[in-house]
């Protein structure tokens, strides 16, 4: 623990709110504004990745990292770094989250995480002495997967994990590829996997995320360590049905693709209850219907599936028991139904030494505190793939993100921030 | 009967294909051309009402009417008409139909109908003597509700039935109010409702329409003369539940709208099942899911429902039953329910008098044919409200319509064709 009292000593810490708690404050405030409608705000912020509202919002953080004395770059991805030299030689830090969201999306969710590093850099420079090692704050691209089907782009990258061939495959809604959205945002596809990140260079990865479910709102805890990330395992479904006019085709001589994704969206549903008790979920989020009219029945119904569980079985048997249910379903009405893996991942651990250095701090300044999974994906599963990493969870209200009605509650959102700066502070003087 | 060869004499008259026959074929296919993509030819035509395609279309037919003689103009609605003056005075007889599509569909609903009548006219006037009675061609606007989630909007306004406040109130899925679309195509909507047609100028109604289900390809008839036609009973349902993050949201804590839309899909088939031996149907044909991303549990639904049948108390358990089920599924899934009307029609008979002239027709010439009800609206549904009216159905290839794959066999076509303009003939010389 340092001896300024700013930073844990005989004045409770929680009683003082920081320069830097205050800036990070405005700045997801600040940003909170790119992307939401002036003529609809309650719809929330639609900041897809690598989109206008994407641009404003990394200004905003780039002119905060210029202001700090950040060298900013970015990288073939579009990460945007703002690097702060230590004065020693040595691996340093990273602190980093991502500022894309859903469409409709929440004010918090990545935001919170890139701004709360920034807001401790401003706070360990507002002390003494100048960090030793060097402390970087990033913003990774597309965290989300509503852009282009591909979530954590930017953190699959620095993993060493995107190949230019990738960023070609996938596409947005309107058939923009990954590689000319990047280009357009001066990034270079081409070299995507070139330059991974190192464990030479860097000690260690802390994220600072909302939860982004019920468990700390409804148990009180302030922060969750998270120990292992549930990684998505995601597909298509295509149901092609024969398309007719619904005042005149007979029932029994109808091969409705809408009613057969009715029952196979149930089929979804059921198979995230069966596996519950392991923690996992199962969500179909994208229903489309072709050609969508009031008078066809439904020839073509596009549905996307989104299964996690932070252990693979549980997952496996998820998948398994979709396929089957879609291939019955689909086989008894006599529609076509075809199946395009988009990512079956493995769950991945958090860095054990990190994890016990976060619950430590917790521990000292009497932060409450539990060891959970994430149920939601994070740009820390990939990069833990190269460098050790932590997972930092604060509340959020009701455990709903991903929405317009995404909440936090600042006054507990401090505490969580402090152990952020607390831990970053223990390995950048080592 | 005439004395002509060509209208049914000695020589069989299925042998013989008339000039009008041909160029109502030629008429279609030139017709088939507006509103298709040429990058996507197989997903058939969208010729949205009153759209870019819907000039095209409309264009060929005044072209094609001016050909003939015909004194072109367009009333209030945008109805298109060609009127051929008669040589007596008295009520005259109008053969119609509608050239707007619903989005990719086929080549022939509605658009056979009207190069049809146009055929009729001048296999007509090929004939001796001129006609004795006025004869019109329409072409109404708007009869599929794709656009303007209204159906039948020009037979409607023909009969009286739309007022300019339902002009206002109506609206595409930009926004765009059927008023606006009608005054950008020099119709008058501030008009509507004050001159429907009069049983003074008209004796007789004759539409000639693909069936649209598969009772005649089946069977094996020719003609289908229908006696009733099923109006629809349409409403959209609007599921509002909780949107949240597909990962950190555990199945016992959400309220997924698209989880309680999939049931309430269910149920509406199930309510057309139970109701298919009154030759019922029940249909769900759009269901926009929102936001509609991989990611994010799905917080609202819109389903729109159309419910048909020639039994109006069919119909109304049908409603009943989905009501039902979609208030006790929202109910045990903690999501809000709402249930906006768009129409609830009566089912409409046929004249007597012109079924059995059609039938008649068919008996002298040797066409098979059957009495039937339609399950689909037609534009004969309004006109019949003000004078007597005829809907005579020729086969599609399997029953399909409102689809790419609608097909005809022209031969076949050419037995309904020719009982068409016998039927009108002798209401023409009275």
């Amino acid at each position: 623990m340092g001896t300024d009292g700013r930073f844990g000593g005989a004045v409770p810490p929680e009683r003082q709110i920081s320069a830097g708690f205050i800036r990070a404050r405005e700045l997801v405030e600040a940003i909170a504004a790119c992307g939401r409608s002036a003529e609809f705000p309650d719809r929330g912020v639609s900041r897809l990745a690598l989109t206008e509202p994407d641009r404003q919002a990394r200004e905003l953080t780039a002119k905060e990292m210029r202001e700090l004395g950040m060298a900013v770059r970015t990288d073939a991805c579009c990460n945007l770094w703002g690097v702060l030299g230590g004065v020693e030689k040595g691996p340093g830090v990273i602190i980093g989250s991502h500022l894309d969201s859903v469409p409709e999306g929440g004010d918090y969710d990545g935001v919170l995480g890139v701004a709360a590093g920034l807001g401790v850099v401003r706070d360990l420079l507002a002390g003494q002495p100048h960090p030793a090692r060097t402390l970087a704050v990033v913003a990774f691209t597309a965290e989300e997967s509503s852009r282009f089907s591909l979530a954590t782009v930017g953190s699959k990258a620095a993993a060493g994990r995107l190949t230019p061939e990738d960023a070609e495959r996938f596409r947005d809604a309107r058939g923009v590829t990954l590689a000319r959205a990047l280009r357009d945002f001066g990034g270079r596809p081409e070299d995507l996997g070139k330059e991974p990140l190192s464990p030479k260079d860097w000690a260690a990865y802390f994220e600072l995320h909302i939860e982004q479910g019920p468990v700390l709102d409804r148990t009180g805890d302030d922060v969750g360590i998270v120990e292992a990330i549930a990684a998505p395992t995601r597909f298509m479904l295509e149901l092609e049905g024969v398309q007719a006019h619904s005042g005149a085709c007979p029932m029994d001589l109808r091969h409705d693709a809408l009613a057969a994704a009715a029952e196979v969206i149930l089929a979804v549903e059921e198979a995230g209850r069966s596996e519950a008790r392991h923690g996992s979920v199962a969500t179909v989020g994208v229903c489309e219907c072709h050609p969508g009219a009031m008078n066809v029945v439904p020839g073509r119904v596009v549905l996307k599936v989104d299964l996690r569980g932070i252990r693979s079985e549980s997952v496996a048997r998820m998948r398994g028991a979709v396929m089957a249910k879609a291939v019955s379903i689909c086989g008894a009405r006599g529609v076509a139904c075809r199946l395009t893996p988009y990512s079956s991942d493995e769950p991945v651990a958090m860095d054990t030494g990190l994890t016990a250095l976060v619950e430590d701090v917790c521990r000292e300044r009497g932060v409450s505190h539990r060891r959970m999974p994430s149920g939601a994906g994070h740009d820390a599963m990939f990069v833990a793939e190269r460098i050790p990493s932590a997972l930092i969870f604060v509340p959020c209200k009701d455990g709903i993100s991903h929405s317009p009605k995404e909440r936090i509650e600042w006054s507990r959102v401090q505490a969580g921030y402090e152990v952020l700066r607390e831990a970053v502070k223990r390995r950048l003087f080592p």
